[in-house]
């Protein structure tokens, strides 16, 4: 048996997540059914990050056991000779034996894109959160300093949140502008569900001027879903890389 | 009577072009229904290129005459109000009286964009011609420089054209490299239908070696569709801007 490790793109416009659901396809599903011509069997693969339906992912990682002979290119090009052309394999590498692609993950980044201005790019409209207003980015960037480091994030995960435990560490969260377009770039630990939406809407509503850069630490000290922002809609979300490091090193969430 | 000039911006992928067609929807007709609720009738937009099926636009430039009192940003907010999110009006101005779109256009620019690598990232794949093969750059800006100048495109023209004349100037036609892309620019006077398309795909022919840097002379001297390379897929084509001048400066085509 061998470990592997596969680092993936998708346009996540049409897929229910990620992760599968009996309501539509998702990319784990696509993923482990181009493998089955290949192994003979369907085999379970690993997600790092489960994104929602309409996230986005230019470095999504999973990890998978089989016990194949074919080179790893061999094995790349047969998935994406299956694969729908929105889910490309971008790599495939051989891993240690047991690797896991979301408990031995360090970090994970994702990157977040606003838009304002009078219109809408048509060419941004599935990978774009687009409001006509102009934020204070400014605020934006105070609020955001607020939530680096480790805290109980228990008032920016959703309803449904698996995770038995909130704490969470944010090691950066940098509001970038870029013209017409802003970029929130965050990376940590490990993310609750949906917490990355909850904490672009709750900058964005910083930045409209609708609560304080301060009162951000008010949220934290809350626990409470509903002291938070609305959660940002999924298309402006990007899973962009997930890391890993030495052994022992692990993700949470 | 006023004239306006509209600047807009469109996803091509879903349309039949620019130019109206009894087979599918075009830009042209959205425009123009766009326009009746404010105007009380459906006026003649013109537009400065007729853009294939699937091309894109950045800066296309269209012209109307109007009998309206509406300020200019309020025929831009009321076209955009009833536009389909993938055609954007990015500006309206007022014209001079008589102002024609592609009749006043001195220049046009066109991008071309290519990909190579051992996948296709789902993000371009209906804005870049992807294919696995790297090209011969240097082969490729030989033969372009053969192309600048005043020329008789005809080898380069599609059957229905419906220019009688097929000289054109090509003011510049760069190929330039951004790693995994390559974009060729092109700015001309005018261009023939499908000859941006065939000269991208006679380029791409030399990139690969298939024809020699110095046999594109003998194509332009040939007058021979036939003599020219393959004509490359719409997708990858985007109108990006038209320039206009001084009065009696004009385009061709």
């Amino acid at each position: 048996m061998r470990a592997f490790k596969l680092t993936i793109t998708y346009d996540g416009t049409s897929f229910v997540g990620w992760q599968r659901q009996p309501n539509g396809v998702s990319i784990q599903q696509l993923v482990e059914e181009a493998f089955a011509p290949l192994v003979g069997h369907m085999p379970s693969v690993a997600g790092a990050g489960r994104t929602d339906a309409g996230v986005h992912a230019l470095g999504q990682v999973a990890s998978v056991t089989l016990d194949v002979d074919h080179s790893t290119t061999t094995v790349q090009r047969a998935l994406n000779a299956r694969l729908p052309p929105e889910v490309r394999v971008t790599a495939v590498e051989e891993a240690p034996p047991g690797f896991h692609a979301r408990f031995d993950a360090v970090a994970k980044s994702y990157r977040y894109r606003m838009a304002n201005g009078a219109w809408q790019s048509p060419f941004d409209r599935w990978f774009v959160w687009y409001s006509p207003v102009v934020r204070d980015l400014e605020a934006m960037r105070r609020a955001a300093c607020r939530l680096v480091g480790c805290h109980d994030f228990a008032s920016f995960q959703a309803a449904g949140g698996a995770a038995t435990d909130s704490v969470r560490t944010i090691h950066a969260l940098e509001v970038r502008d870029h013209g017409r377009e802003v970029t929130i770039d965050v990376t940590g630990d490990g993310f609750l569900r949906h917490m990355v939406r909850a904490i672009v809407g709750t900058l964005a509503e910083v930045g409209l001027g609708a609560r304080t850069p301060e009162s951000v630490t008010d949220v934290l000290a809350a626990r409470d879903r509903g002291a938070a922002g609305e959660t940002a809609p999924a298309c402006g979300l990007t899973l962009v890389s997930v890391r890993y490091g030495q052994e022992g090193e692990r993700v949470k969430g």
